[in-house]
């Protein structure tokens, strides 16, 4: 028999396979082959010595000769700062020119770094790009709403082997987003309670889904979570727009976002996997209900008919054995 | 620059590449090896003379020995229906157990058969099939929505060659169908008309989306499409629940059904797919506002970290220059 749980947050019912759950060592992929990158590809537009390649920078930290984090334009960006915004209505139709940024966040000069291996401060300057670039763009006044996200490894959608992040800022607040806002601003109303505060108090009691805990952030997993090993990582601090990290969160993120990486890493055998900081509309950035989060969704499985046709997802993990396998995983002593 | 568009039914905004956008073309998976299946296979659940290792045989078209479309259930059920529907409340956390039906629908004896290659009767057989279990099912005081779908290949998520269609039978409405009835429901009140009536209206009119006309069903791609090649086939008459579909229509579905399926299969090569019956809530079938219909989704690109972040999707193909694509596929001459 399996069970169905309501994500409070999302607003949507998923199906957790409780009984013919796949155990944690299941999701090791098979036979997987391990590719070993060059710590520099001449042909790789973000290696260093490469930068013309990039034109369009939007940030550079460290210094001219050594670079730590960059940021440039996306040469094929899906919305693009060259138009003004405003709706456009045909017959029954409504759209708009696709206007925004696009932006690409080269996390680090080596081409076979990721995040689960680099050092903490590597992280923190990672993240300070993340903050920098977002704070720019949010004062745009035709932006309503900014996606940072990652993509790791083929099945998450990227063909660059380079680790970088990417920044979309979008002309309208996506639905999904809105949805959430919504689903905030109606437990806020009825409660007086903020929704994602309220679900890390109830988490922190439990016990059961916490992956881990730092001075300033909490990873865990959802307790209705849509897909195998999905993570949440929630600031312990109430606020709505990740543009108000602050120096010292910044410096605990770096910690936290490395260390769930690194479970996941060492745990499922480097996964392929997304991550996006669900920050919320930038212009409502003072509400009461609303709390930025960043979730990770591993790419161990696959939609079908069933989701798509329904929006209803087949969980085929226990959120509370899964949390409980990457609580044990450590890094092998010798590792940074 | 791209173009956003609003899907009015769906309520997403999706990011149309108009400029960068992929010629139809270029969706020919390259170098995709073509797999050539046996008649039979002594090995499959599903061939015939292994009826006994699929238990639980819910319904049977044709003869005892010479059966046209078999239902069973699924022995590994998303949902099962041995329990009590009910919800409970643990914390702030709402769960229930996973009662329903998940059905397997075996649509052909022949193991290497399907849809656009099978003759339009058997095709209307298997059409007859799902209209069968949905009432069967949908008479159940437990059951709120029923999705029938179709996994295509391995990246729409099958595993299995014989081909076969699924149903679920859920004990609550899907979130994605409820914000869909919303939408609807909004538009009625504000205008008077159902928005799938008007929006088939809209496009017959505009016919640059049109895939493929038949007497009592026409099959067009959404204005507001998220994935390349998704392609609706909607009912002309206005009617809320797929339960309800005639003899006269299911005949002409099976036709627009198996013609539209036909393009895609010549014109990109046998690609993965998905299908799904999008029908509404089984207990508000009689409303004005709702109109069920069949969305037909190729498996073509993947959803990345910007789509999980944000719910928009980015459409990398033009819906119009992908329909006058689809348009033009004719099956070589000699097939049936």
């Amino acid at each position: 028999m399996s069970e169905l749980r309501y994500n409070l947050i999302t607003r949507d019912w998923v199906i957790i396979a409780t009984e013919r759950a796949k155990r944690p060592k299941d999701f090791l992929k098979a036979g997987k082959e391990k590719k070993i990158l060059p710590e520099y590809r001449p042909d790789c537009p973000f290696c260093p010595g490469n930068e013309a390649k990039t034109p369009g920078e939007t940030l550079r930290l460290g210094s001219e000769s050594a670079w730590k984090v960059r940021s440039v334009y996306n040469l094929f960006g899906a919305l693009s700062p060259d138009t003004q915004p405003g709706r456009k209505i045909s017959g029954i139709y409504l759209s708009m020119q696709g206007s925004g940024n696009h932006e690409v966040i080269i996390e680090h000069p080596r081409h076979d770094m990721m995040i689960p291996l680099m050092k903490d401060e590597e992280v923190g300057d990672i993240i300070r790009a993340y903050k920098n670039r977002y704070l720019s763009l949010a004062s745009d006044k035709g932006i309503e709403a900014i996606i940072i996200f990652k993509n790791h490894g083929s099945s998450a959608g990227t063909s660059l082997e380079h680790p970088h992040s990417q920044l979309v800022a979008t002309p309208i607040v996506p639905p999904q987003i809105r949805s959430r806002v919504s689903a905030a601003m109606n437990y806020f109303d009825s409660t007086g309670r903020c929704i994602f505060c309220k679900t890390l108090e109830e988490e922190l009691k439990e016990k059961a889904r916490i992956v881990l805990e730092t001075d300033k952030f909490v990873s865990f997993m959802p307790y209705a979570s849509y897909a195998p090993f999905m993570t949440w990582i929630f600031p312990r601090r109430h606020v709505a727009s990740f543009g108000e990290i602050n120096d010292a969160e910044i410096k605990d993120l770096a910690i936290n976002l490395k260390n769930t990486l690194q479970k996941l890493y060492y745990g499922l055998d480097n996964p392929d996997f997304n991550y996006a900081i669900r920050s919320m509309p930038v212009k409502e950035s003072g509400t009461e209900y609303l709390h930025w989060y960043l979730s990770i969704i591993p790419r161990l499985t696959q939609p079908a008919g069933f989701e798509l046709g329904s929006g209803i997802f087949i969980n085929t993990s226990l959120p509370e054995e899964s949390a409980e396998f990457l609580r044990q995983v450590k890094p092998p002593s010798g590792e940074r």
